[in-house]
């Protein structure tokens, strides 16, 4: 087992969640690019230099802390949501930093990564995606955050710190350990999660269009009400659903948008969104039949013209065998019996990485399974029992 | 028979038309207090003026074309919706000012008015609730529109214009002649409808908050989604409404807002607009107490907390039995067979006006029932029918 220091790595922790506090409990405000953001990547690399790595930024503004010669890749992402929790990619960034500084002492070459934009202020995943060579830099460049504002524009402002690209080739496998962001583990009483798999992703946008009018003089055998066309897709879908589907498949409609949008007008247009995920690719195709078929029986029954935006996929993503089995070793001698597998329902970096080289990610509880929130938390022991199950995977994959 | 011109009616009626043309179809943008209302009222004054009418404006922009001594009053209003139609409102300002002018030769006088803010920039019926003391223009003057702008504020710009209020005494009773906005004569190829009541309106928001949480981690049976409480919600009422309602009674929801309202986010609040009219103070009653107790049973079924806002409330509003009888008659002599009567959906200047003096409505057909829209029309030869029938009647009261 690698020699961490739990104590240290407490301390670096408090210490990172001081960028961007929110004075809420122990939330923080620190969105890719912000003031906050930059100054956390930069006492970052200082903190790098200190352990006697090397410090170098990309040009997204991602972080690295890289050891001599091929090593092990272990981090995450210090960016936060708008409103978000001080452990959500602050803790892998952490593990990461401590791993990397105990690696040197023992000599293990352990390098350490925050990657940037995590959050998607501009994407998904957007610094770990350009890395692993899914989009390009030029492609990314052109998108924008929600107030405007370019992705070149945003990571101008960190343009000074870019090095020289980091080539993936140089480490042998990447492990990504964050809080789970759901209730199993909590529940269970359990101290720690060895992702099988990272769920895939199906998202779109739907549109019925029926006829705006007035609320008070149409009839309603008349109308052609696009909220109720809605109403009856989605009750639709929630009883096709019930023979497809396993308790690990969700689907939400999060985005609702009504036009006009005003009391007394039976509203015209409805758009709305729809993302669904699961860990196996073929039940995402059987969702989304019965989801086009669902809306154009809706459709065609209630007289709605339907239009689909164009859906965005990402595809299940299975965390590499043998780094699973260093995990799952470790856990059973550092947490006995307080262990499962289980799938992320969550996108994470590891996602991105693992076009690249062996992935595997280790979760720790989500007190309440709150997350991207101010009160999001994990309990001191099950943080330090993480870092020790890190520790002791670690030392199996270098061994 | 009052001796109206429907030739100078329809010129009129199109002369109108032009302050605030949209360029599209024959629609008009012209909502209270914008540069073409005020210019419109303005016109209108020098019409009642040219007339022989007394032109007087009040505090709040409404405008009245005045005959000497007791009279009949007859009008509408000016103001269109932000994207409205040629007809609404002004329809029945232009009969008012034909019957008006035509009463004068003939030595009957005959009133008219176009009443400000009818569509409810600030409110509903602005001008006439005012007018008819159903709230005090200081009360009014903290209204604000959907920019921010106050009624005080907006009423300001006509200011200079006002004169003496308009004592309600000195009417016999008010006419307000107005397109249906409804299918109904249209469908059935009638010329008019005898407006027998203006229904009530109920109108409140209603708010479920559950717990906004992770899309991709948060299982299905642990989710408390606000958006899934409305509709559940929506689908029992729509279940306990059918052994309540008749083929007239309408409810709508024309307003959602999801917080926070993105794709990976499970809402943790739905506000949505509850609005439902009938002709009945008993049946609105028996639906607002399904409404409430729907809303209290999907609330305490799904974990979700509940909240209503106040409740808007308009009663039904009966028109005059006599005024009745002489729009009938007079429907019968004009458009034999092809009249009927019927209730108002929508409100109108005249629910207002109620409350000082007898008031009646004559509707004529909307095309494909569609109004609040730039495509509202009417056929000519049915806008020159109602001015005959207003006409007969007006004949028929004051004889």
């Amino acid at each position: 087992m690698i020699p961490v220091d739990p104590q240290r790595f407490l301390n670096d922790l408090h210490e990172l969640r001081r960028f961007g506090a929110a004075g809420v409990s122990k939330g923080v405000i620190r969105p890719a690019y912000s003031d906050p953001d930059i100054a956390a990547r930069d006492w970052l690399a200082q903190k790098y230099r200190d352990a006697g790595l090397e410090a170098r930024f990309d040009a997204t503004g991602t972080v690295w802390g890289l050891a001599d010669g091929p090593s092990l890749l272990v981090g995450s992402h210090s960016d936060s949501q708008p409103e978000g929790g001080w452990l959500d990619g602050a803790l892998g960034v952490i593990c990461g930093l401590e791993l990397a500084r105990a690696g040197q002492a023992a000599g293990v070459p352990i390098s350490a990564v925050s990657f940037q934009d995590e959050e998607g202020r501009f994407g998904v995943t957007t610094g770990s995606r350009i890395w692993a060579g899914h989009t390009t830099l030029a492609e990314a460049d052109t998108l924008t955050d929600s107030t405007g504002v370019t992705f070149a524009q945003a990571r101008a402002r960190m343009a000074d710190r870019a090095g020289e690209p980091v080539d993936p080739a140089r480490f042998t496998g990447f492990i990504e350990c964050h809080i789970e962001q759901g209730p199993w583990l909590d529940e269970a009483g359990e101290a720690a999660g060895i992702v099988t798999d990272i769920v895939g992703i199906r998202d779109m946008r739907i549109t019925f269009t029926g006829e705006q009018n007035h609320a008070g003089t149409t009839p309603m055998h008349r109308r052609r009400d696009a909220l109720q066309g809605m109403l009856a897709f989605q009750a639709l879908i929630a009883e096709r659903f019930r023979n497809v589907v396993t308790p690990q498949t969700v689907w939400t409609t999060g985005h609702v948008d009504l036009h006009p949008g005003a009391h007394s007008i039976v509203p015209g247009r409805c758009t709305f969104s729809m993302q669904w995920r699961d860990g196996e690719g073929d039940r995402l195709a059987r969702m989304e039949e019965i989801i086009r078929t669902a809306a154009t029986e809706v459709a065609q029954a209630r007289g709605l013209e339907l239009q689909f935006s164009d859906m965005l996929g990402l595809e299940p993503v299975p965390m590499d065998p043998r780094f699973q089995e260093a995990l799952a070793s470790a856990a059973q001698v550092q947490a006995p019996g307080r262990w499962r597998r289980m799938q992320s329902g969550a996108l994470h970096d590891a996602a991105s990485v693992a076009a690249k080289m062996p992935v595997a990610m280790l979760f720790v509880p989500s007190i309440n399974g709150i997350s991207h929130a101010f009160e999001e938390d994990t309990a001191e022991a099950d943080l330090t029992a993480g870092l020790n199950v890190l520790a002791d995977a670690v030392a199996r994959l270098a061994g």
